[in-house]
């Protein structure tokens, strides 16, 4: 028989991978819900109507479709199973962006606007797998939806700065505006090449300057142009000096200024909040999605090289291809995974996350047993994660089977231990050995 | 534009509906961590070798079939299609059992015997979709594999009693033991009948007791057996009266009375632990799954009629159809949905689950929002779910937002609260409004 796999690209999360994963995950909600966010949860399927056509063409070829239950039409051309036209009207959800999106169409008039969610759930994609890219994953949104308050983003540098000082990772948080972004293309007399200017921008830090200038006439802009976006590729000093020179170039671009205007009230409310955390306008921030239409977030690991490990931006018409119009929102998604390779690099889970079990008592007869068996149920009680060697067998396999699974202490009742209604517990990690009394039991390893 | 949708059978889930079934999610793993059940997590997709043939003819139709991403081979018969083989080669788990053991014979190497795993996730059947049966639903399993001892039954057992004590639902429990089935098919003289008698019996509660007998001689049972059976389905008396008469009927089977042996000891295990809720030995208890080998449990709730609410056993060999012979587990799994049911019909749910937000603060103006956002950040120190409103707007309207969202508690900071240092705080549900200071707010609301 063929040992059993799973298909490329899928992982198993063994019990040791899915506390540090809870760990992640029950912090980063606690904090949504401080803010009053709520949670959703949308079915892993949806209907290929809803998902074809809202990630481009590459992103169709990426869905998982799933194949209509049922019996299937007699005759079926070569060409409609290549186009699964016929035989798959559902795939698996790609982001937890459309679907919300739809949610917030199909259930408008039962909900109340702003409506802040925030949605955990695996997501999947038929991209091809390699290290670090998977085709089932975790996304972790929080949106706010029905408001162009500039408060919200304030809530969501808030929320990362929360978030990532409760998991101990030390982060920085760049942003840019997608106005300001066009205002500068506005101003270099090249509006019709935003797109162009913008993808250019994105790849600053990637290839440098010089090559950027070189594909930004690639993309036709002329020389002087560039020349002109020179000085605000080399803008420098903190974000109200940058803003205050942004603002003179920009002077002519009135989406420009309005950009400046934001960031302004952002950085402001930021200041006044006591955020601790770095806050920094980067020109060079783009993302590549294109429906950001104001702020844009990004965040990296201080102490530890990945990439961006959360980002987001406020979009203007997110519900529009549903045809509901004119909803503003603005969230940003924690990577999970990201988040979860650099704790693990930097060794910063806490203890208590690394063991699934607490306390084992070991099993050496039906006697010592039935004395063990309310001391269980008292550490049980008192919230103690606990359990007892199901069988009666030598201590020294016991004991084996206790640091296999990282317990940190081990019970002791052997008919020494039950003369003298005294259990003698072992610290693991250090091998140190103490008496305790029965009756205490449960305070002692609480 | 049409108005979007959600394939029929499947769901989205509210933040009101998220609210509850996470406490009872959150309920349910914490009496699973406490009794040393550690978390698992597979892929949503399998191979379609790992899940075919498991679940029956009737269950292979039931599965989601996933088309293979890419190009397809350029020709394909209809027979192909029909058939799935070539086109598909992964589907969507059907349920959390058969991927926990292909986990566990694809891990063994890893895992520490005996292992304990709970696992909370969606599963997927192409059912035909009616009241109260999903096409996407969570399970919510817990399983001890690697072990024979009856501990792990009674333990099941005490997490019964707790996770239903935790959630305030009333239940009462049911047992039988698949052992004391054969043995009642080898006393009457049907050894070869026991899968008909077990679903006979299985329908007792539904059909009735002629029903029943008139069942099992249509399935070939001559009269003098089924004669033979009646006063064992007619036992009663308490859980040792019957287990005492039935060891006089069983006396030749060795099966029988190694059933009754097991089921003695685990009775006599959860009355020495005090188990609250009632622990019934069932005879008509029988489940349809045909992998049970020992103990089989199922729950009822004693106040709300809606079935079983969860339900398990023993089984002997899981991991056998993936190659790894000899490990004896047992489990139970936890229907979330019918308890997500009886917790609304019985109004079970804590008041503070029914609300995302614990207080808002309403935006009179710049001012008085100024003087809000520290406050607001003082309160989510404190742990408190707060938000404001994230424009400045007239009072009914965000008095009207806050009700809508059932958020309990309103404060209002206006001029007259700016002079005087003091928030307006106004209880939503009794309308009581009264001053508290800025300085006293977050432990007034904590």
């Amino acid at each position: 028989m063929q040992k059993p796999s799973i298909p490329k690209g899928t992982r198993d999360f063994s019990p040791a991978e899915m506390m540090r994963r809870q760990y992640i995950f029950e912090t980063i909600k606690g904090v949504f819900r401080t803010y009053g966010f709520a949670p959703l949860e949308t079915p892993a399927m949806e209907n290929l109507s809803t998902l074809l056509g809202k990630y481009g063409d590459e992103g169709d070829k990426l869905l998982f479709k799933i194949l209509n239950s049922g019996d299937y039409a007699a005759s079926l051309s070569d060409d409609e199973v290549r186009n699964a036209s016929r035989i798959c009207e559902k795939g698996l959800r790609y982001d937890l962006t459309v679907p919300f999106a739809r949610y917030v169409v199909q259930h408008q008039n039962e909900l109340s606007f702003p409506f802040k969610r925030y949605q955990i759930q695996p997501v999947w994609r038929a991209d091809r797998p390699q290290k670090g890219r998977y085709r089932e994953f975790y996304q972790c949104d929080v949106d706010v939806i029905g408001t162009r308050s500039l408060l919200c983003e304030v809530e969501l540098v808030e929320i990362v700065e929360r978030v990532f000082r409760a998991l101990g990772v030390r982060v920085a948080l760049k942003m840019n505006n997608r106005k300001i972004l066009y205002g500068i293309a506005e101003a270099i007399g090249h509006a019709d090449k935003m797109m162009d200017i913008t993808v250019a921008i994105d790849k600053l830090e990637k290839i440098g300057l010089e090559n950027v200038k070189a594909e930004l006439l690639e993309r036709g802009l002329s020389q002087e142009a560039v020349d002109r976006l020179q000085p605000i590729l080399e803008l420098s000093g903190d974000n109200a000096q940058k803003l205050d020179r942004l603002s003179e170039v920009l002077a002519a671009s009135e989406t420009g200024l309005k950009g400046i205007e934001e960031m302004r009230t952002v950085f402001g409310y930021v200041e006044r909040a006591g955020v601790a955390i770095p806050v920094e306008l980067d020109l060079s921030l783009a993302r590549g999605l294109n429906y950001y239409t104001g702020a844009i977030f990004e965040v990296k690991a201080l102490d530890y090289a990945i990439g961006s490990i959360c980002g987001g931006g406020r979009y203007d018409d997110l519900t529009g291809i549903f045809g509901l119009k004119g909803l503003s929102g603005v969230g940003i998604s924690f990577g999970a995974d990201r988040i979860y390779d650099v704790m693990c690099g930097l060794e910063l889970f806490p203890e208590e996350v690394n063991c699934t079990t607490r306390v084992l008592f070991v099993n050496l007869g039906a006697e010592e047993e039935a004395a063990a068996l309310p001391l269980l149920r008292g550490l049980r009680d008192a919230g103690v994660s606990a359990e007892i060697y199901p069988e009666c067998g030598k201590m020294k396999k016991q004991m084996e089977f206790a640091n296999r699974r990282a317990i940190p202490y081990v019970v002791i009742i052997g008919s020494d231990e039950l003369a003298a209604g005294a259990a003698t517990v072992k610290d693991m990690r250090s091998g140190e050995q103490r008496k305790v009394a029965f009756a205490e039991l449960a305070d002692c390893l609480k």
